[in-house]
């Protein structure tokens, strides 16, 4: 067979075994050893049989490839060529072997003769991304060896089940080309591969021992903690055995569940367990059931080691990770299975119902000390009222995931709210964002200035793909959260710390063709807030980070000291 | 010892390690884990004891640090706090230990107790960056016990050692850091850890087998290859041997050799190799010395497998890094010791003369040609004319360096060229060169606009640090280089190869506060090229991709023909 063949059949032969585990979503950062592939991708994507996405930035490539995966729950192929390219992706699959998301990372390679022997853009890219992938294969040369043929059918195959199989996580593919690289065109993509078929059977549940924990919790004055879950969980069966067992649940960001219409949902305790007033002692639990992610609250991690009572920790994948360490009871099953099948005990009077009240208290008095200035807090609290119906809010790390723990506590309205919370970085937040933007509506982001400069070449791809993203900009001119830290009164504070930038917002948003809009104050800010979603926009509001922390301090006083009045 | 004693103890113990060591620049990406170490750096600096760099985004964070180690040929520091931040730094990890600069990269982690368990921010920084630094070292958390620290003394010290050892390259040290992360301020350095000395002492060379190669090489047509070398060689014993035997130097653009004024110094023959005419029959040598790394041109690499003769590698390293593998000979001796002690052969007659010839008629030929517009090949030309005195000129990746490689021809000028050929990416090309201005004076990038665009959060650092760098950017749209190869006249070229970003300079300029200049023709060119250097300036060149190539060609058949008219 003739070289040029080889490599047809062996670019078919990848991108089919692709299509036929159902990767229908695509990356490229484009160079010259991923040829084969990139010209493959872009006859698929004409015939509409794959979304190709091409962004010239490997590491803004590789975070809105972890964006679509993210938000659409499904395998992603991210594809360069050799060198440092393969490294611009290295955040991206951290956070993604951290959160649980499957990339399908296909790095193209120089041929064995052309590595460790001083040959350009070569690098040694066995094992590339260290202990932060599920799975590394180095694939084969294209050969017209029919079994090695099939074993590279396979392995792609088996890479895509891998990286979708709980835990979920990327998977590296490592594949070395020799030149010439151009294939024939068009490619032929009629010969389908043997589909690899994973049985989607699932074992029986333990019903019975199941069945059989409702002793555990009856009598109880039970919480239930919701972490991080961003896999759209079916809740359906939680809600209905908390309603009935009248257990509180505390419900993180994250979890989805702020927005449902429920008696249950406590999203105030951060402020609360914040407070440290005595009245937390009466609300001291008999029991807990815990399940998704490391939640957000780092005063919850706190509160649960101070009070010291049995945690049953739903964990279909058997991971453990409870930094608190004080889960003590793993129950290896998903939540919505544990909920279905546990019989729910009987409420306990005065418990529900107190937690409620509080909950009340705080968000009656979070409204009425909303002040005239547009103080970060205030922000989370403008966005559950002004936020599109069901949008797609994507939160920077740093200080505004922990705002929207604290202060974004919406009621009878349901938002998807997705952060990197694998790693918790601020690199790729537009990115990651815009690859939410490609699958849905309504999307907005809400980041810091930092986070927005470190990945401003994100935004190129909103234009190129005209997507359609509010970037909600909060601009303390610099690293907002070291304010609250030890250091903040350090003769070197702002040189290693506060680090302002001085970034023209506005000139961002031209370069990006943007629309731009500054607020300066609530009137501003609502108005901003309240107008149609479309394209690119930026909405810039200037916050002061020397003030920022007095602000947050104050609102939380004046919280305390409302529900020190009411309860103690 | 109270655990702020013990912390700060640590943290004088590393940067004691470290300056004692030789470490003069740290560069800095700010985060929370790394705070007792970015206050201690902070304060060196305050007491010039250090040069601090902070920046934000720890990709070009990392390119600036290889910027100045590179450039100094010293180690530099390159501190970040745990997660994703690391992970930033790997593309420039990947070039230093490819191209082999001493970065010494710290990164700092969360306590044994915070990994693998769910905690915020933590990754398995363990052996991070795999193949591609030379030491990895796991430090000890900080502790009263004298034997551990002077383990951590001891392995900080030895990391610089290692790091700047050949080969050079980069290290990493990962220190895990518990709460609270504030040390007793100001630290004092009073006290001195004991240095680890590495004798400078060399091994006596083999004086008489030196000597004896030189039979080998008497009566021969001999040629010697310099390749890229930015490591300040001193060539003075080089260019004597080669004048005295009247051997031609095929001077590769990084070896700077170019601008040097000697006879032997041949510039041009990257042009010569590829017109492929019947005249390099008669330019076959009968033996080759070559020294230094891989060289620019692909040319003379198919040239040297073609013609097939003893090829003598000056090797001190003894890597035997040659992809070309016509290499027959290793002399594991640095360049400068080989052509001291080797005494050199008798000329042939018409070899040396032969080649000046052709290089005359290339050089007279091309600047006959020039045409008037302001075509690519062009700009180097200019830019041999231009530049200021001992300029110290950055090249990117893909285009820019092949131009220099082929059409910047200086004689009696001398420039300090660079580019990160380690791994030949187009990232962090900005800062790198910006990490150059950090230390010298008449600082030119050269630049296209896809690596341009990549690194541009980079252009940050010039305004902070009041750094000068005149920056051309050979803005054709998109990815030039894909325009030479195969798939230039494919259906879905400018999608996935050609990626135009329209990116508007001018506003990228105002953005940074850069001087901005457009120059559409040559003596718009000229005159910018002429102005005085100061701060950051942007000079885009508008070129076209589409008609670059043939510009290319026609360019090399001008050539071709009239060294045919005259030699063949």
């Amino acid at each position: 067979m003739k070289n040029t063949q080889i490599l047809t059949n062996q670019v078919t032969n990848i991108l089919n075994a692709l299509l036929i585990q159902g990767v229908h979503d695509a990356v490229l950062a484009p160079g010259s050893r991923s040829t084969p592939l990139a010209l493959g991708l872009a006859q698929l994507a004409r015939e509409h049989k794959i979304n190709l996405y091409v962004d010239v930035d490997e590491r803004s490539a590789a975070f809105f490839a972890l964006g679509i995966s993210k938000t659409t729950a499904k395998p992603v192929l991210l594809l360069c060529t050799s060198g440092t390219a393969a490294a611009n992706f290295y955040p991206a699959i951290c956070e993604a072997f951290s959160s649980h998301i499957p990339l399908i990372v296909l790095t193209t390679d120089r041929p064995p003769e052309l590595t460790k022997i001083g040959a350009p853009q070569a690098l040694d890219q066995d094992r590339f991304y260290g202990h932060q992938v599920k799975k590394f294969v180095q694939l084969p040369l294209a050969s017209d060896n029919l079994n090695e043929r099939q074993y590279t059918n396979f392995m792609v195959q088996r890479s895509v089940i891998q990286a979708t199989s709980v835990p979920r996580g990327p998977v590296h593919l490592n594949l070395p080309l020799r030149k010439p690289l151009m294939p024939q065109l068009p490619l032929s993509f009629m010969e389908q591969p043997k589909k690899l078929v994973r049985s989607e059977m699932k074992p029986s549940l333990p019903t019975a021992e199941i069945t059989a924990l409702s002793t555990t919790f009856s009598d109880k004055r039970g919480l239930i903690i919701m972490g991080p879950d961003e896999t759209q969980t079916d809740y359906t069966a939680l809600l209905h055995w908390a309603e009935k067992a009248e257990w509180p649940i505390l419900a993180d960001p994250l979890s989805q569940l702020r927005g449902y219409d429920s008696k249950c949902i406590i999203s105030t305790y951060d402020i609360l367990l914040k407070t440290q007033l005595s009245l937390l002692d009466g609300l001291k639990p008999d029991v807990i059931i815990r399940s998704g992610g490391t939640f957000v609250s780092a005063a919850l991690g706190t509160w649960l080691k101070q009070i010291d009572v049995p945690v049953y920790y739903l964990d279909p994948n058997s991971e453990l990770n409870d930094y608190t360490e004080t889960l003590t009871n793993i129950l290896p099953l998903p939540t919505s299975s544990f909920f279905e099948l546990c019989p729910y005990p009987a409420p306990k009077s005065d418990w529900l119902s107190k937690w409620n009240r509080i909950q009340k208290t705080i968000k009656k008095n979070l409204a009425a000390i909303n002040s005239d200035h547009l103080v970060e807090p205030l922000i989370p609290q403008m966005l559950e009222h002004y936020l599109p119906v069901k949008a797609h809010l994507f939160i920077s790390n740093s200080m505004p995931i922990r705002d929207i723990d604290s202060y974004f506590l919406p009621q009878k309205s349901f938002h998807y709210l997705y952060c990197n919370r694998g790693a918790n970085g601020i690199d790729g937040i537009i990115s990651s964002a815009l690859g939410m933007s490609s699958k849905f509506q309504n999307n907005v982001l809400l980041t810091g200035d930092l986070a927005f400069f470190h990945d401003m070449n994100g935004l190129m791809m909103a234009e190129r793909y005209h997507l359609q993203l509010r970037v909600i900009v909060i601009n303390n001119n610099g690293g907002g959260i070291f304010s609250f830290l030890p250091q903040a009164n350090t003769t070197d504070f702002e040189n290693v710390f506060g680090t302002p930038q001085n970034l023209a917002l506005d000139l961002v948003a031209q370069l990006f063709h943007a629309e731009y809009i500054k607020v300066q104050n609530i009137t501003d800010c609502v108005q901003a807030l309240q107008k149609p979603l479309h394209g690119l926009e930026i909405i810039e509001i200037p916050t002061d980070r020397t003030t920022n922390v007095s602000v947050h301090k104050a609102m939380l006083q004046a919280i305390a000291q409302k529900l020190s009045e009411e309860f103690c």
